[in-house]
């Protein structure tokens, strides 16, 4: 029976909040009876809902941070704000990880203002499963640190390394750093310090990998800097994004492709699922005491369910403390 | 009647040279009647072919640069390859531009060392037009600069700028900067400078882009340093490479589906062609003197053709003259 976990979670959190949180919550809850859930959030929305849902308790708020506003300033000015005080709950170890599909750079902010690094870690990082036809790979970082040293990324590999083998159960994951070209003398001065480094240090480090490399998830770990990750990241969204949209459109040209479109829809039903964010839903912020996973702002209920579960699992099977044993310490 | 151009073509570029070299030469000659090609390679490959074709005149060359040799230092020391003398043409106003599909790196190194940059320009750029199935936009650099200060940028800009007006024909097009955020105080310390930069001196500037907004064409020209913009370019080839891959195994996978797959061949084709990097067939290096353009290794005859066109339209429109009169002096 797995452990007994308790969560917070951001009731504000997302594009279609309350409504696709409230969803997820109750959805999530259903399905893991050991989960306890503290919904942070206007009282008039948690209390109601709480009531009338098992193992869920409401933390009423009355701030809320806005996509548009300075992170951490908003973070150190609204203390009472859902995002705040969710994480100040995992602070208080009245929870043990957090969920919010909010502002990404507002998570961040909390997550290091209030809930703070795990001691030896010098940036926590934003870490992701790539959504890819293939199999899943994990990409770290892809946002939070756009300026990185080196030693971070090494850092980034060792916390996404036990990540990807606590969570993804894929033990021993080969880490590639992503950069211009295969060879070690390859890149810009930056990736060829980090690669010197990685290789040095890091057991399982499989050598440099291109773009090209991502979606066909020729390696299982790409190890970034924030900027890079990110921009990747969007781009893979980007092109998957717009070559589907263009593909429905030969589809629905005329009655006989609609019906030649009927042939594969449950083929390709599958394949946006593989390819579907809302899958993992959610992507960890490694390097933070407890667990902290920050969701899409377009997340459904679904997306918000599963990085619930997600959430659940980083406490579980204890991945900050494993991160806490094996960072190098700069 | 189009002005008359002399290029020089290096028969040996490319992973299927010199058969799809010799191809798409013999095409580009047939289509372009005030063209003329002066082919470098061994005796033996160029001399019988060049004696069949009209407005072909042979090089013959005795060495050969390898894909895997150090790129400057191959072309500081094999002064007779196909590379280096094409270049050496041009540098010798024999001819007005060179076009290979050999190795990028000593393309990029002969072009700078033999021809040479224009007189203003601090560092040359691998431009390329992305294939989009929204509208081709273009990307600088790809490549040639892995590390990057904000000046460049700015210059990068503008000789893209100047790129397409000329070959896309696209007047006045909207330059954005590739970053991790839509607001000004977004992404790294270069990328914020870089985006104070082109603010200031770009009259085109039209702000920051997201990877997600290069597929859909949110913007005509997107700007970045060569790590990035080589990282999200190969992101972008390896996403549709493994979408297009997984959708022709769903379309394998039954009778029916077969027979549904025929419906959209059409469609599916001209997608397939306006995602093709053959379109184009190659990126030119702005900023050397003449032109100078590089095609993929794995350039079909189609794109060499491709290729070898838009090099004499780059001469012909005098980009190289009209960048020496634009680019910001440093």
């Amino acid at each position: 029976m797995p452990e007994k976990v308790i969560l917070s979670v951001d009731a504000l959190g997302g594009d279609n909040a309350p409504d696709v949180v409230l969803d997820g919550v109750k959805a999530a809850l259903a399905e893991d009876e050991n989960l306890e859930i503290i919904l942070c959030g206007p009282a008039e929305v948690v209390e109601p809902f709480a009531a009338g849902v098992a193992r869920c308790t409401a933390q009423p708020t009355t701030e809320f941070i806005d996509m548009g506003e300075h992170p951490a300033e908003a973070v150190r000015r609204k203390k009472d704000s859902s995002l705040v005080v969710g994480c100040r709950l995992v602070k208080e170890s009245r929870a043990q990880g957090f969920f919010s599909a909010g502002s990404t750079g507002a998570c961040l902010a909390a997550a290091t203002l209030v809930i703070g690094r795990i001691k030896g870690v010098s940036r926590p990082a934003l870490t992701t499963i790539v959504p890819s036809p293939v199999k899943p790979v994990v990409m770290c970082d892809i946002g939070a640190n756009a300026d990185c040293k080196a030693e971070y990324l090494l850092q980034f590999a060792q916390m996404a390394t036990i990540y990807m083998e606590e969570i993804l159960h894929v033990k021993n994951p080969r880490v590639a750093l992503l950069n211009i070209g295969e060879e070690e003398t390859k890149g810009s001065l930056f990736a060829q310090e980090a690669f010197a480094l990685l290789k040095a240090q890091l057991p399982n480090f499989a050598g440099n990998a291109e773009g090209g490399d991502i979606l066909p998830a020729n390696f299982d770990i790409f190890v970034t800097d924030g900027f890079t990750g990110n921009v990747c990241l969007k781009t893979i969204e980007g092109t998957s994004k717009t070559l589907f949209k263009t593909l429905k459109e030969i589809f629905y040209s005329s009655a006989l492709t609609k019906l030649g479109a009927l042939t594969i829809k449950g083929g390709l039903s599958d394949l946006m699922v593989k390819v579907s964010p809302d899958t993992y839903g959610g992507a960890p912020l490694l390097g933070v005491k407890g667990a902290c996973i920050v969701g899409h702002g377009s997340s459904n209920a679904l997306a918000i369910k599963n990085g619930i579960h997600t959430t659940a699992e980083i406490v579980r099977t204890d991945v900050s403390g494993l991160i806490e044993k094996t960072v190098s310490k700069p």
